[in-house]
């Protein structure tokens, strides 16, 4: 399990992720564990599915931010673990229904399970990890991190729905897309910071700071992927670049682009994300996207977030799980560069 | 809100169904003020899509099995209210999810929600239904509903997916059948009354006689309801009549005339389950289902398992709502003939 994406390397070592990786080993050789037991299932597509996706070398950012959280503040014990297992699958079930969605082809560097298993299956193992990560929550037999996570997933929801109603809507402000962004992806990560520190028996200030670091790093996160989508490479993504565009999203590299349009590429703009796109369109798109320098600003703003992540940190005890949250936060935008 | 399907009435009152709503009135009034409530999003779809389904004239089957259940066994409070919510909730998910798996047009006798919204939107509402389930089971503060509910939700998502292998499977056993429908369908009708009884602070020998009433009623409905796949029509059934067939699904009325087929009945059934087949086909396969007394056969089976729910209610205190649940058991056997 390593990082799939990006190979900046900060000088003198290994990604932060590696880094953070290093430093929560046990914890995640246990919530693979977890991950693996409550994946199981007599009805054979359910584990083969699951594990074609799981398996396939996700970073598991998002289990480490809830394992980090309830060790910087002291927390030990099987319950962050098993709650770094249940956001791992809310996060997986949300990847499975996202493919059939947008029907993305390409995941992780393979090909996405819905191509190998049809749209069908991902819906239903989705709905399964779904329900296995509630049943992993149960496990932990606080519902004060039920609550945290039951909301988040809702909210996850509302902002799958409101991206889709904004596909192909050429006019959307760059107020909606971070409305959309907060909502799919920032969500989550907040959840899996707070519910860590509910985790580690600390729901007060401490709790609150590590939901604002773990929405601050996954908008800083959502704004680098954006900004990759129209410079980066299948290979070093793991997903198809230019799929953003091929799906009518309109994304800050988007909105920054159009902002700084004559009124030939408005119209081109409009055409192209209110939906009469070709293959050509993309390349177009991304060449008007350099040229305005979109990508800089779009990495420049996930940046303002990447620092309020780690400024949401200082007031916690600094230890090594807190130097790693913030490096991670620093590895979030390097990554983009 | 009346019963959507079955004309059949007992001698001398209503439906059981109605028997049982109004009963509990009050309640399923409180009930459908907290699904409209926790269904509300600014993403005008969610509410949109999820009225659309909810308000359609279900028959809060589940729902009132759960506030039946409580108030059996003295419960009171609003706790049985908002698990009843969750339940349908559940129950609402899932279907939205069912007829994208199916790529079924007819859902409550309207246009299903996928033919009006898309698939898309029909598997995301879906997901926001099923999260907003969870927070009403946190509402309560009882983690034990929450492990009753969690669990059920991964077992249907179990039997979708068997039910999926399965299909145009021409072998599929009565064994398999039965499987997946105490799967995909009985579990939810068990843990709607262990849930209820377990909300009115009766978690043993109670509970378990209400989740075997509730698995029993469960399998008598689902038989039922494949029974009139091939005998009723659209218009009393609320759905297509042949939509098992189409989707290649093998019921136990295929598997009963299959048992009494000759050679080229055999052949017959073998090429259609097993993927080869057109609409005229569907005009055999009920003729033979008919001629072999498939029906009759399945709806016997149907009446054994309402009976077994019957039985489980004989060790619980006698009173108006055990009287009401016992009807509903023979009423959703009627419904068939």
């Amino acid at each position: 399990m390593g990082p799939a994406v990006g190979q900046a390397k900060p000088a003198g070592g290994p990604h932060a992720v590696d880094r953070l990786a290093a430093l929560l080993a046990e914890d995640l050789s246990a919530v693979d564990a977890l991950i693996h037991q409550h994946m199981s299932s007599p009805v054979g597509v359910i584990p083969n599915l699951a594990a074609h996706l799981i398996d396939a070398g996700g970073k598991r950012v998002r289990p480490m931010i809830t394992l980090a959280a309830a060790r910087l503040l002291g927390g030990g014990g099987d319950g962050p673990r098993k709650l770094a297992a249940a956001v791992e699958f809310i996060h997986s079930a949300t990847l499975l229904h996202d493919d059939v969605v947008d029907v993305s082809s390409m995941r992780r560097g393979k090909d996405a399970a819905n191509v190998l298993w049809g749209n069908s299956s991902s819906v239903l193992v989705g709905d399964f990890l779904f329900a296995r990560s509630f049943n992993l929550m149960v496990e932990t037999g606080d519902i004060k991190v039920l609550d945290i996570l039951a909301r988040a997933a809702s909210v996850i929801a509302e902002g799958e729905v409101m991206q889709l109603a904004a596909a192909n809507d050429a006019d959307t402000t760059r107020a909606r897309y971070m409305e959309i962004i907060a909502a799919k992806t920032a969500a989550l990560f907040a959840a899996a910071g707070k519910a860590g520190a509910v985790a580690a028996g600390r729901p007060g200030a401490e709790a609150d700071a590590l939901e604002t670091y773990g929405r601050e790093l996954g908008l800083a996160f959502q704004l680098v992927d954006d900004a990759l989508d129209y410079g980066g490479r299948a290979a070093t993504m793991g997903k198809n670049a230019g799929d953003d565009f091929k799906e009518g999203k309109v994304t800050l590299p988007v909105v920054f682009a159009r902002e700084a349009a004559d009124e030939a590429e408005l119209s081109f703009w409009r055409r192209v994300m209110g939906g009469e796109r070709t293959e050509d369109d993309f390349h177009r798109a991304a060449a008007l996207i350099r040229r305005h320098g979109a990508i800089e600003k779009t990495l420049e703003a996930a940046r303002l977030h990447s620092r309020a992540a780690v400024a949401a940190l200082e007031s916690l005890t600094q230890n090594a799980y807190r130097d790693a949250l913030a490096d991670l936060a620093d590895f979030v935008v390097e990554r983009g560069y």
